[in-house]
């Protein structure tokens, strides 16, 4: 296995095409705060699972559409080397490709709006990185989050498109509620929470996830399940909406929370640990006052609540024993993400 | 007098508990921006008075439940031991205790709900002084209105909350809308103004915190009067709802503004309450448009509005002669709020 | 010419009075980032046409109170002068001079509200400054955008005022949509494109803006062109509303975007006008978002989209050959906008 990867690695530095393709490769991992290409691959091979199972092929075409156009367009502005090379211009554009398909209706001018959102997805990557390292923090998916809104809110004032989100805008407190109910089926609820990431609602894409996390580290694959099944447990003792729960729609921005603030970012312990089980608790509690906010508007969270509430719980720069607070700062600034395990 | 605090500070320095009683009881103080355990003391009678006065003694349980919490939180992270002393981790969790009974119906889970987000804003409070460190400002009591903000839109997604505020979501410019007319009630509606610092209509309240004040800063008891009176008549003369306007609600915002751009952070003088007059009525421009904005969503501004023109005022750093600035420059990020007088 | 300029300079060096009236003449230049008193007469004589053809004389009489009375605060709060001499201080009061009596009905009460608008407009641009020098960015008309805002969703808490925007809250999709034709009225649609930057529906106001800055600069004349065709034809083909079209209401926030990116705060070349194109797709979708989230308020989006829009082009801070990058920095940190040509 190391032989292969190394083979691959030095191919990559090579050959500007393969390392074109490694550095997309990368980008579906860095989601997932990842950096393999492995994992990359194996989560590709997840998002086409679902893009099938749910009967919708061109989520798999806008995802490589604006996976390969968001990381371009990255080259074409000339951004840093190191930071291109370890997918980090490419994840964000990914979901935005996602994204377009799954909420606007099907014509051709759908794809070039979804080209214009991948390209604005690394304008504004690089535009929130620039302000982020003030704090000695980074965008995560959030420039995902902005540009996804504003291509749905602006679809709104366009003839030509409709937003097929499944919401209604209204008041918040006019919709129907109902709380679920503890049973087995939570097991795969639990693994849609992991395949929600890429907006995709498929037990089967949870299970291959985990099963990329996994091979790159054990840690992420860990906490992935833990913020999954907090986040959820939670959501249904509070009694919050059993159809959007039975979805892991509760789930998916506490996973992230989780592998970013238990398992990446920190070195994991058990204070860490006892900080990552607030943060998933404050990860809901965020989600569902932006779904609250964002009622009126009929758009999603996305994974915005995963962004701010990670950035609350990494601005306080708290010392856990024993993570060397100096490493983890000088790390996130200088590399983003952090290669765990 | 003098003996006696100087005994009590001797105490706080040696006894650990002490230690943490008196940085409880300056959280109250810190507030309305003073950092003095006897004011703190005042303030938390005055609250228990308005609770008991308003037929809801749990408000008072959940203000020091959330006091405690909070300031122990800020323990456990180890934040920096002269800012914890001074009681600059109290005040937002203590407003927070209060909000959280006021605005959500009553049951045991309410209780689990306050101390999580007594938690939250602590950590909210280290994130945000965090950021605003970069401008020389600190986060006021903005961690209790966004963590507050979030508990109360969450809880509109929990099947087992009630989302209690008087406010029903719509557009704006649907409700009704009577201007007032002025006469000698308006001496217990600026009292009000006082006492819905501590979101508690009693005028009797707003008079135990204005003596409080006295205790420790005759500036500031002065521009506190200045703020609530001013910001109401403003109001009144523009013809601001007449039931929300007698209730005090057009005042606690203007009353701290006035407190920390008239008295605490400038040295008082001529300028800097000519300054201070158009912080008054800017905080109430900006409290409007917020209700405005807060309409469709039916939750209240809270003290978001008094956060809001307050670094508006700072941000500029202008020099107010004869206040030197390098010098309030330098106390603003050093001891956050100064003491004054 | 150059000799009648180097008089005036010379004048407005030596005589306070008359570089206070230099200053003020250059505000309504800076609006579109020129430097030049006689483009800001121009740009004034365009407004007075404006006013007078839509039958709102007040209008112009607001204009110059909102720089009069802005520009006189900057000197109050003794900016620093460099800045207040190239009417820095001046443009934003100026809009907001504009909006009040657009927006807001005939009343004597008004011209209170306007003046304390423009007072805050300037505080408001000190304190955004200060925020956005961090990054190397300047406030650009957001503080004209965000005091206006506040003063019309305000308006609505106040029994005395009315707020008349033509718009009515309502949610996302509520309203009637139909998309327009191409056709030869486009040409005077695109110079009301030009004029709408300040409020105003004229295309003779439009032409007059245009030889405005052909005065100074024929690069951001050509650029505004390019900015308003480009814009409204987008917004054409994707269908957007054919009233607001008509209006040149899809026009003015890419014409400054235009004007700023590819004439502006670059040196004009071929890689720069690629990216103003991209930049005037993406303040068109910035608007169209922006309006969406502002139907339920029933507000204008003003030129918030240009202010956007624009920060997230030059966040980046990408090197477009042949410019310099340092030279760039330096120039839109120290002086804010570069007279070009």
């Amino acid at each position: 296995m190391t032989s292969v990867t190394r083979s691959w690695d030095r191919l990559s530095d090579h050959n500007p095409l393969i390392g074109f393709v490694d550095a997309c490769l990368r980008g579906p991992a860095q989601v997932v705060l990842q950096n393999n290409p492995l994992t990359g691959l194996l989560v590709l091979v997840a998002i086409a699972w679902g893009a099938f199972e749910n009967g919708q092929p061109r989520i798999l075409g806008g995802a490589v559409l604006g996976l390969v156009v968001g990381t371009a367009t990255a080259v074409a502005l000339r951004v840093d080397e190191p930071s291109l090379r370890k997918g980090l211009f490419g994840f964000s554009p990914l979901l935005t490709g996602i994204a377009v398909p799954t909420f606007l209706d099907d014509r051709p001018l759908m794809w070039l709006y979804l080209v214009l959102g991948a390209i604005a997805t690394t304008v504004v990557t690089l535009a929130l990185n620039a302000i982020f390292k003030t704090w000695g923090l980074t965008a995560f998916t959030m420039p995902f989050v902005l540009t996804t809104w504003v291509l749905l809110l602006a679809a709104y004032q366009f003839d030509r498109f409709t937003v097929l989100t499944n919401l209604k805008p209204m008041f918040p407190g006019e919709g129907q509620l109902t709380g679920g109910r503890f049973d087995w089926d939570l097991v795969p609820t639990f693994l849609r929470g992991v395949s929600q990431i890429y907006l995709i609602n498929s037990w089967v894409t949870g299970l291959i996830i985990l099963v990329a996390l996994l091979v790159n580290s054990r840690w992420s694959a860990l906490f992935a399940v833990i913020g999954a099944v907090g986040a959820t447990l939670l959501a249904l003792w509070f009694g919050a909406d059993a159809a959007s729960l039975d979805k892991g729609l509760f789930g998916f921005n506490a996973v992230l929370t989780a592998i970013a603030v238990g398992a990446v970012l920190h070195r994991p312990g058990a204070l860490v640990t006892l900080y990552t089980l607030f943060g998933i608790a404050l990860t809901l509690f965020v989600q569902m006052a932006l779904a609250t906010v964002l009622t009126p508007l009929a758009i999603p969270v996305l994974t915005g609540p995963f962004n701010i509430a990670t950035w609350l719980l990494l601005l306080p720069k708290r010392h856990f024993a024993p993570v060397p607070n100096h490493e983890r700062a000088k790390e996130t600034v200088v590399s983003t993400v952090k290669h765990s395990v």
